[in-house]
């Protein structure tokens, strides 16, 4: 099998290659002989006889024979006709590191759009433009113009940003920690993340990859390769752009409480996407990845020869959510017989301020042996006697594929070479206990996620033709809002139980319609242009009688017709009230990225006020929609608080499944709340009180 | 004036002075004359003649003259006599680095007892024991057992761990961090953080103090302190033990959300105390306050080579509730003119990643210029052409008085020699631009801190004779349960409305009260052994003729008694039913360690399911608690959301104050309970519905 031409090529041309130093086609044709790249390099320049003492071709064509990868570095103006050159010749693949493309204007996007179609067409694979390149060191491969060419080792990193990329390389060199390739992936204007996410899964000298993403080119692709990527290695993502990301234009509450973010957010979670939120988590994480096995739980165990770091790291286990495991009492016994009367046998293991090498291996052994201990973290201050050097060896040589050890040696020049000793070991360091921590979370979590459970999806039988026809009727007239009586038939079609109720254009229609359901009634303004009915009197509740539903009518009328002369008005809806049950909205909004988003929160003051909802990507699964309802805060209600009976939880995760069954049939459909879904006990009906659905402005009903 | 003995000594014997390379008494000896300590240096040990050169005595008395600092590094037995030679010998302070007490259980507490009895009763300070000792750069004075000796700077530290102390030591010297006085405070037998911040705040070379804090000996007094001192100067306290501390035992609302790092939290927000929350905090914050001005204000212009980076700062700015500035006309322009076509002149202002260090220095300036900059943050990435030494030294220059600066340059080596010259200039660096803005956030946080109005408690007009009596007749007959009538008379003392009632003791008194005061009414249980009265069906609302008055009567005894058995019943109170409001609680409990804390939250779920409470320290001012209100989530509730008019919001802050006077007034009132206090809108009566107190169990009522 042929090697990945990107990666792995067997020979690389530099088009645009320079005699001047400091010029970047000199720098990446430098860049490929220090890092002693194994395959032809072909300098390509028409008025340059060598560089590098490499013999220099004035064109592909004069070169003559294929190549495998192709870098342009010309000017701008040149890069379409090099780009030409180089797929006529064979390239297998092309980097053009070359800038002034999309990120400045309409004209370079264009041009960024031809090039990118020429590759396409001839099935070439395109880096860029306007990139770093790319490093492989187990190639090894420099085809970049970074500074740095890196240790060999197991972290692969996908930059958008290639200004970024000098900076990891740079921290990666000072934190001595090997890395396997780096991509920079510029504009994406064919090679995006989802792409190289998947090259580097199959990569087998990759154990994590790691990504800074600014955004996502194909939020689905994106989410089923990461998904894939992630169910074989790690995959972390520093995504920024958090707070800035502009909440779309939205009328339903589900809408305008998501946000750009909040998608990224559901997205990693479904994927399985370790979400790194610093610069410098990116790489705690990754290194922790990369070095040590998964935890098979949460308990961990902490080893200190100070109380003060001891404490620091209880808390910041605690106020992760993990656990500080309680020690059996093998354990137990065993310490007291290792360590002197005054250290503590508790979790901290307090090994005391003159503790050895020798001390911290015993204990280190112990705490690893006690069955209720998923993790070990080792903390170190450098006191009088401390033996660092000595101790980072010991705890190396105590390093197992069976749990994981992760260190903080706190300090600067009095642990410097325990740090580099631990580092080569493959055990992880960190500044702080906290930081250590942090990256043991990242590992719990993701664990966690391997061993879901499988996601089905169900599949619930509905009468989809009736919802197909009701929105081709509104498309057709171009009523983007669905009113509240065609938004209800289109949850009965899905099984909803909504509450019996008809339209009436007059007030003996009204009438007729409640005598024929049986009082008390709600009544409902109709009207495709009065979206927030109740905010302009358009609902009145509990009416009870023949004359208590005709005033009602008149004075609604008169009432709106006065406030919003221009609604057009097609009459009311009467609706049997509802049994009394627990509020809540369920909803859905379609994320320009991600697709369908669903949302599920408490009604009323829960959602307006205290934003307490959360969102979970479609389809969604029993189990999911379960986990949306526990993941909020105000969960305890729906279970009961002070005596009362739980509502019925399964009614409401079927109902998100449903709303995820029709959001994923109907693409058509750009948002939706039901609000309130009345929840009952269980046994008692749940019912959809309202509902408001909102379709995407396009000219026919479109069906996936 | 006589110099501190403590801290800044003409004369240090060390007690215990060793011969032996690697014993404590040996390395102080070494430390002072390392640190070229200028004044008396005499170790006292009755079997050597000399050490290091220096003429050694065989004890204080015999080296005759009286000496400054006493430094007791006998083993635990030999402490008591050493300290008593000591003190005999006129010692101004003593330190006993010698461990084995407190912290190793009752006999050494009681040995520590003695020796600090000892030191109090001749005025003699001490410091210890098991601690690491002192350091002062800028006597120069080593009187420690620590392995380094820090560069002189602006920065001090407290540390409750002396083991930690040896990292703080290092990391300062990784991080080329000056220091100025180090002081390990072991058991804190006597001196403790409250002494020691006092001693800190008139000192003059000590321009930030930081601490590392596991426990406060006296939290008014660190109060005051704390408050005194972070009104001259930063103070950055890192308190560990957060999650583990234990909620005490309560039966209040109040006591039970209350926790000790609630109070803690709160009693540094009052001291005007910076939290940090990490062991890099607690430098990266200490780093931006020695070395940089104040913020005016939270808008921060980002100046950046990259875009990323840019980004990253940009969601940190407003992650932490700060503001990206808008650049003015003149700024904009200015950059304009400055910078290539393809630079963003918006914030962050993008200088490209070609820029060099002029252009960098260029856009600084122009960010500082500009009125509506309140602070710059300069981010770099190493690319090919950045001039990493260069731009940090025109940073440098640019560093005013005026507006902080804050740099985080990314990457390892290649930004190595530019760190140096910006910690050296004083220009702050960040391995991560989070972590430059976290800093930031700090400053701009004390800043407003120091700019708050003057703290003016209010003194209410009170009944404080008739809560005196009530309580006096509850300690009398051991009832530390104050039940609801009592409550609500201590409430009307100090003018709360509550609404009218009385006791009954039969039906027919029931029925009486409640023709006087008028239906409907309200019927309560009234027993001091029933506290949750509404749990076991003791409340009756809307009660409103007398048939429903007797009928309510006889029923709640009868289940009472039968529910409750063991109860001694009293009667029912009586009470005319509350106009309609929002139900708010408030609340007191009282905090070991900072005394009493008020509580305020939204009624019924918002407390028990979501958590929305806020505390604040007593006393309170009318602005802290309006503070105190607007800090809950749930405050948009009160304020009137979807169209609602506002609660009368001055009525519960009031109510909060009076509460506050109350609880300062009376030490002997544990905790208490307002649940509900029902607002009414302004001008309409808010009333305290309910009411609970329980009272400390003492002999008799403490007045302070």
């Amino acid at each position: 099998m042929k090697n990945d031409p990107l990666l792995e090529p067997e020979s690389v041309a530099v088009v645009g290659a320079s005699r001047s130093a400091g010029k970047v086609g000199h720098t990446i044709l430098a860049n490929l002989l220090r890092s002693r790249f194994p395959g032809a390099v072909i300098p390509v320049n028409p008025s340059a006889e060598s560089i590098l003492d490499l013999p220099c071709y004035a064109s592909l064509e004069a070169y003559g024979k294929p190549v495998d990868l192709c870098i342009v570095v010309v000017p701008f103006a040149a890069v379409p006709d090099a780009v030409s050159d180089a797929v006529r010749a064979g390239a297998g693949a092309v980097i053009v590191i070359t800038a002034g493309f999309k990120e400045v204007g309409e004209a370079g996007a264009e041009a960024e759009r031809r090039i990118a179609e020429q590759c396409r067409a001839a099935r070439v694979r395109l880096l860029g433009p306007n990139c770093l390149g790319v490093i492989n060191t187990h190639r090894p491969m420099d085809a970049s113009f970074a500074k740095k060419f890196p240790e060999r080792g197991a972290i692969s990193f996908i930059s958008q940003s290639g200004a970024l990329m000098s900076a990891i390389l740079d921290t990666a060199a000072e934190r001595r920690l090997g890395l396997s390739k780096l991509i920079s992936i510029g504009n994406k204007a064919d090679l995006d993340e989802t792409d190289l996410l998947t090259a580097l899964a199959g990569d087998e000298t990759t154990r994590v990859i790691v990504g800074y993403l600014e955004s996502i080119a194909n939020g689905n692709a994106f989410i089923k390769a990461a998904e894939r990527t992630a169910s074989r290695k790690p995959v972390v993502i520093f995504k920024s752009g958090v707070t800035r990301a502009g909440v779309q234009a939205a009328s339903s509450h589900t809408g305008s409480l998501a946000g750009a973010d909040i998608a990224y957010g559901a997205a990693f979670k479904r994927a399985g996407v370790i979400r790194a939120d610093t610069f410098e988590a990116m790489f705690d994480f990754s290194t922790a990845f990369a070095m040590q096995p998964l935890p098979a739980g949460n308990r961990v165990a902490v080893i200190t020869n100070a109380g003060g770091p001891g404490i620091m790291a209880a808390d910041a286990v605690e106020g992760a959510g993990m656990t500080m495991a309680e020690l059996d009492r093998a354990a137990s016994d065993a310490l007291k017989a290792l360590l002197p009367p005054a250290a503590s046998v508790a979790n901290p293991i307090d090994v005391l301020g003159d503790a050895d090498a020798e001390r911290y291996a015993a204990a280190l052994k112990t705490a690893l042996e006690d069955p209720g201990v998923d993790a070990c973290v080792v903390l170190l201050t450098p006191q009088a006697v401390t033996e660092p050097a000595a101790t980072a060896q010991a705890i190396a040589d105590r390093a197992s594929r069976e749990k994981p050890i992760l260190v903080s040696f706190m300090g600067g020049e009095d642990v410097g070479e325990a740090r580099r000793l631990l580092t080569a070991a493959g055990v992880p360091d960190y500044p702080s206990p906290e930081r250590a921590i942090a990256s043991l979370k990242a590992m719990c979590e993701y664990n966690a996620w391997l061993r879901r459970p499988p996601r089905v999806v169900t599949r619930f039988p509905v009468n989809r033709r009736r919802v197909e026809r009701i929105i081709r009727r509104h498309v057709r007239t171009r009523q983007w809002q669905v009113g509240e009586a065609f938004a209800k038939d289109i949850l009965r079609a899905y099984d909803f139980t909504v509450p019996p109720g008809d339209a009436a254009a007059t007030s003996g229609d009204a009438v007729e319609q409640a005598e024929k359901i049986g009082y008390p009634v709600a009544m409902k303004i109709m009207s495709p242009d009065i979206v927030h009915k109740s905010d302009i009197g358009g609902v009145r509740l509990n009416l009870a009688s023949p004359e208590e539903v005709r005033d009602a009518f008149d004075l609604m009328m008169m009432r709106i017709r006065q406030a919003v002369p221009s609604a057009s008005i097609t009459g009311v809806y009467i609706e049997k009230m509802c049994g009394r049950g627990r509020e809540v909205i369920l909803g859905m909004t379609r994320d320009p990225q991600f697709g369908p988003m669903l949302m599920f929160g408490l009604g009323g003051i829960f959602v307006e006020v205290m934003k307490d909802v959360t969102f979970h990507i479609a389809p969604i699964t029993a189990d999911e929609a379960m986990q949306m309802l526990e993941s909020t805060k105000s969960f305890a209600l729906l279970k009961g608080v002070r005596g009362q009976r739980s509502v019925d939880l399964s009614a409401i995760a079927e109902a998100l499944q449903r709303i995820s069954q029709l959001a994923t049939d109907f693409d058509c459909i750009a948002e939706m709340d039901i609000n309130p879904f009345i929840v009952g006990r269980v046994g008692e009906d749940s019912v959809a009180a309202d509902a408001r659905i909102r379709l995407k402005e396009t000219k026919t009903p479109s069906r996936r």
